[in-house]
């Protein structure tokens, strides 16, 4: 068994119905020293672009041996897999449907997906509609009890992946991405990793480039407070992306910006 | 002492207050070793109804022993009494406004109801206000650490109880209910339950009969992704009742249903 | 180390995003037997006021040694100090922007004030826009295991304090006050403390008295339910505070009622 299992928990549920609550209550039965945490039940329904972006920034914040289910299901009860998916580090549990797309991309992590099967692990009786409740929670109680992983199903290698826009390099100085989330600030974050700038192009964003939005510049800042009036300013964020923002406002709001608008970075 | 003693919290308090973590630090004075569990904080405020709807989805996903505070309270302060429901199972705290109604109902389980009135188990100088803090968290927190039910006031037999809709039987074939819940994803929850149908008319539903919504049919599904196209479904859901749905949509927005409206079942 | 340590978190992150799940990665990494409560994620959008309001009220609630956490941070990654509040029973960890004023008001505390400047006590690589993360997070973490308070940088005695307006007493029997909080039933806490009334003009608040607000009566009652109809009316809420309420309804939205508006305690 492990020791402090921790089980963390990233659903389209929102917090009106007593769905997460009846997860945790499931967790518990198996697995009375359970750690649950909540990292989020605010992903837009059935939008597993969003969950697949929310648990990529949030798993390595863990501690080794955690698990992670993530359910933004729109195809519970179809044809559809549940899934086991193992890195050298972590475990993530959900459906087969791309939401894990961005752990599948990770590089020195040992990646196997096994799909889930052996129904043994299942609340008997199982619904059509729920597998939060009758799959996905009480294989994490299991496994975090120490059942090995390969109990639990089949390696499967055809497992789905969902295309996550990558930013597009235009000429060695032009780097094209667009928006993939906002956060509740009103903070657009793009697809545009400082890291992947400095790798490809052996430049580091440093200050001396601009950012364009919608033709016009983007002031680049190092923190939020650094703005010098509440235009559309622009930053790397904590996890490590090309922000852009407004100074104690809401730059998704004030200018209206959606996921999938296109913003341009140009390296001098 | 209980094991790994579970307190679960269902409110109205919503998300923005300090209200629920008031409550849980009083619980964690009392008993550090207690594992507390939010079912919801979402009901909507004072809908005493839809509190006893969601402790019936709930409670039966926890432990033997947990214990289920529920606080929708309107009458706070009033000759309401505060009391702790023991079943055979579970524990239930709140007030004696009718929030218990669907526990009262349990085949099988030995139901007691007691008024709360021992006050050395309640904080000093309690408030007319928040019951929450100053009654119904001490009594759980001392609850979980072993102390006997009896001891915590004395047995009533006059408690409320509110009226939950039933549905009706008109005729051999035909059913007729209503709505009575709707999730944050729009589907919509009635109040005909699979099991009663098969009980009371010896027919299952099997999908050879029509659920009927403003006259026109909302065909029959197993599960979500079967629907086949973006009209007025329905299925069994995962707590055996009879549901509306809209695929990868909101019934409710959709359709502009509330709660109360009626749903015909017509089986052959 | 502290046994059964309890972390709470206060902060505006709201309940979309995933940065309190992060949080709590990050405290459960460092001390697997912290026990991590939420107070609020529900704070206005760097809303400075509320958070110190939502704090006092909240902090009282949970046994000694308790670590509170407030992050609502507008000038995060500024010159703005981190730093970690220690009274005789309770350790607040957040920014020094004034969010915690009211615990520096407290009589009969010991407050120290500490910088947080010991970076080996951070996590490496810390960003400019998320320290909740990267520095209130792991500290709250290496606290709660027992390092002493001292170790985490050095006392400073200038940091900052908001003004959280104060009622007026007009002459010696009325007093004017101010909303100064609106809770999610839309019940609108004034600032007019029922123990400082008590204590200033030596007279109680027992019912001799009139609640002005827009030169109209809000008749005092003892508990919600207590209202005669859906007018406005006034209690001394759970905190002490003189409060506005509709019963069964929301104040707040009926009334249009805003932080700030006057109200006036004409005593007898």
């Amino acid at each position: 068994m492990l020791p402090n299992p921790i089980i963390t928990l990233t659903t389209d549920f929102g917090y009106k119905d007593p769905f997460v609550g009846i997860m945790k209550g499931v967790i518990l039965g198996i697995n009375p020293f359970a750690k649950i945490v909540d990292i989020t039940h605010g992903i837009s329904p059935q939008n597993i672009l969003e969950a697949a972006i929310t648990i990529e920034m949030s798993f390595k914040s863990f501690p080794g041996k955690t698990i992670h289910i993530v359910v933004v299901d729109p195809g519970v009860g179809s044809a559809r897999r549940p899934i086991l998916v193992t890195t050298s580090h972590y475990y993530f549990i959900g459906p087969d449907n791309g939401v894990f797309s961005q752990i599948y991309k990770l590089k020195d992590e040992t990646i196997t997906v096994i799909q889930l099967t052996s129904d043994h692990y299942f609340l008997p009786n199982r619904s059509t509609t729920f597998h939060g409740r009758d799959i996905f929670a009480p294989v994490a109680g299991w496994l975090s009890k120490g059942i090995d992983s390969s109990k639990f199903g089949e390696k499967i290698s055809d497992y789905r992946t969902i295309s996550i826009p990558a930013p597009v390099i235009s000429d060695e100085n032009v780097i094209e991405g667009e928006v993939i989330y906002t956060d509740c600030f009103g903070n657009v974050t793009t697809n545009i990793k400082a890291e992947l700038v400095d790798e490809i192009l052996r430049k580091k964003i440093t200050g001396r480039h601009k950012v364009l939005f919608r033709g016009r510049e983007a002031p680049f800042k190092s923190h939020y407070a650094e703005a010098d009036d509440e235009g559309l300013y622009s930053l790397i964020n904590s996890f490590g992306y090309l922000e852009l923002f407004v100074k104690n406002g809401s730059a998704s709001s004030k200018f209206d910006i959606i996921v999938g608008e296109k913003v341009k970075l140009i390296l001098n």
